[in-house]
This record gives structure tokens, sequence and C-alpha cells, in this order.
């Protein structure tokens, strides 16, 4: 078994609402040395694996054809056992 | 200038009904390998400070007072310089 980890974040061009109202709520509580903020989700999938390529690879499928959207986020995928 | 990455997950107990559905998504585009899906947070926060060690304190403070549920999230803090 592996636990693949995968971050899934709006490109830098993108515009992120989340972000900024986070950014706002942190300064109204006095965090001003706070100067940006930015969210996106964390995603840990458990996947039934040969080997860690494979667990690699089908994590990737999935970012590709479920967990992501391709025309505003990009992905990170860290495979390790578990 | 630091860059503070903070991962809020779901407390291992509690119940995480968007990662359940993203499973049974999985599921049914034939990924049948994937045992279990948890979803949460990935945060990225510049931070304007003297030294990661006191960046990496704002960060923790933060949480602490908004971008974590005590009860029911846990949360991890990575810091770097950026």
């Amino acid at each position: 078994m592996y636990k693949a980890t995968i971050t899934v974040r709006l490109r830098q061009s993108i515009l992120d609402p989340q972000g900024k109202a986070t950014h706002h709520a942190l300064q109204n509580l006095g965090f001003d040395s706070v100067d940006r903020v930015r969210i996106g989700k964390s995603i840990e999938m458990w996947i039934d694996a040969g080997s860690s390529e494979e667990a690699r690879r089908k994590a990737h499928a999935a970012c590709d054809k479920l967990l992501a959207n391709p025309v505003m986020e990009d992905f990170e995928v860290d495979v390790a056992e578990a």
C-alpha cells in the first residue's frame, strides 16, 4: 500500500478569493506581517500498487481525470510507502 | 520574506464526506486500486519576518487563531525562505 499526497493549487495567474478573504481576516486579527495567502487542496490517497512508480502513475491519472482542473490548477504528487 | 506552507487536515477519527465522495467518483472512473481518500487544505502564506523561527511562530499563531479548528483538525507548518 502506498500513500500519495497530492497538492492542488490555483495557478499563480488565477485570482484566489478564498486566499484574499483569509488574508483580510488575518490582518483584522493583527497579523500585519502576512503579505499574501493562497489556498489549495491537500489530498491523501491510499493506493494498492506493486511499486511506488505504479502508485505515482495512478495518482497522476486521478489528478488528470478528476482531482485537478488543468485550465486553472497545478498539482504535485508525493508518494510514500504506507 | 518567508513562505509558510500549512497543511490542515481533519483528524483521523473525523468522518470526511468530501474524501468519501471523491473516493466514490474515482471508483466510478475505474480507479479500483484507490483504497481511501482524505481531503484537507494546503495554505501558502508569505510572511515578513526576521528569521524562519519568527515566521514559523507567526504561522502557528495564525493556525491557532483562524486557520485550523482545534477540535476537528490537525495542522503542519513548513517554512522556507521565499
